[in-house]
């Protein structure tokens, strides 16, 4: 098995990374070179179509691209401690969760992004029109969150699962890109550290 | 148990129904009005605060939301015929492939429906330049899904999966906002011709 992965702080090298060490999986990987464009060269391109990173490998030369599907394989692998659920609702319940925290947040961080940040400007046609709303958008979904946190410890209630790695690494990625929580989401914060001190 | 859901031909209802009648689950269903916002209603906010439809609603109270967390729910409630995957890598190879479907396409029909569409200008404040790079976006990822169908039946290869039916969904609702594949995409207009075939 290998996991063809790139460097941090790229977030989902990261998630993949983190969900490991919290199951004490030692993944064999290989980091390749995305400034250079490794991962879309043609020999990673007939793995993983998509041109990203990471994906795992099996011995037999079968993919798994896209981080959620890499970490659920390894869940089923790798039972303990369980992240994805114990049960069919447990397991429903984790990927309902996942889904609001990529759909929500995670959309509007990653056209921020692409269409607003002078990193990726050279690699783009930036809309900025799409930077801005996109921004709204995530301003939005914080006061959501904050919300739903309210008196929960995790998404998933009482469960710390696969949705609060998810929604970790597309905060910490969107505070790089300065974009962030309103200053009075103090459930979303309070919520932010317990995840740090939990998985990081 | 209840979904709670709307009259297709909205798509994230149509994905469920699609889903139930190929596992034979006759699914207790109540359809909500969503053009009166009876969705988005406080009895309804407060068992789906997403506010969005279909939810399921089990016996014990407990909501399940999100079109895919539903069906995996149900999927592993019905195993047979499997739609998710019957092992680890075929499970986490069809989230993969539901994964790519989403967010290539998904996310992209999605913003040309809410920034592009006359029926939604009522409803959002819509920015013309997140429309046109949607149907951009949409346009690159049927060629990509094409050019992956070459020479397969499926999305996972010979397995039709929930990845198919939320293709399947997406594609069919992009049409009725005249977001199309490009006329060559004879391979991606076969495997359309299958599933429509195969699911509806």
């Amino acid at each position: 098995m290998m996991l063809w992965t790139a460097a941090e702080p790229a977030p989902n090298p990261r998630r993949v990374n983190i969900f490991a060490r919290a199951k004490g999986i030692d993944l064999p990987m290989t980091e390749l070179d995305m400034f250079k464009g490794e991962h879309k060269g043609p020999a990673y391109l007939a793995k993983n179509p998509r041109g990203q990173v990471p994906f795992l490998e099996l011995d037999d030369g079968r993919v798994i691209a896209e981080t959620i599907a890499i970490c659920r394989y390894l869940d089923e692998l790798h039972p303990e401690p369980p992240l994805f659920g114990s049960t069919a609702f447990e397991r429903a319940e984790t990927d309902m969760w996942t889904r609001r925290v990529e759909t929500q947040l995670g959309t509007a961080v990653g056209q921020a992004w692409v269409h607003g940040h002078p990193f990726t400007a050279k690699m783009f046609t930036q809309v900025p029109a799409i930077a801005e709303a996109a921004r709204g958008t995530a301003t939005a979904a914080f006061r959501w969150f904050d919300k739903q946190l309210a008196g929960r410890e995790w998404l998933a209630g009482d469960r710390a699962t696969m949705a609060d790695i998810a929604l970790l690494t597309i905060v910490d990625f969107a505070d790089w890109i300065e974009v962030r929580a309103p200053a009075e989401c103090a459930d979303f914060a309070a919520w932010h550290g317990r995840a740090k001190a939990r998985f990081v």
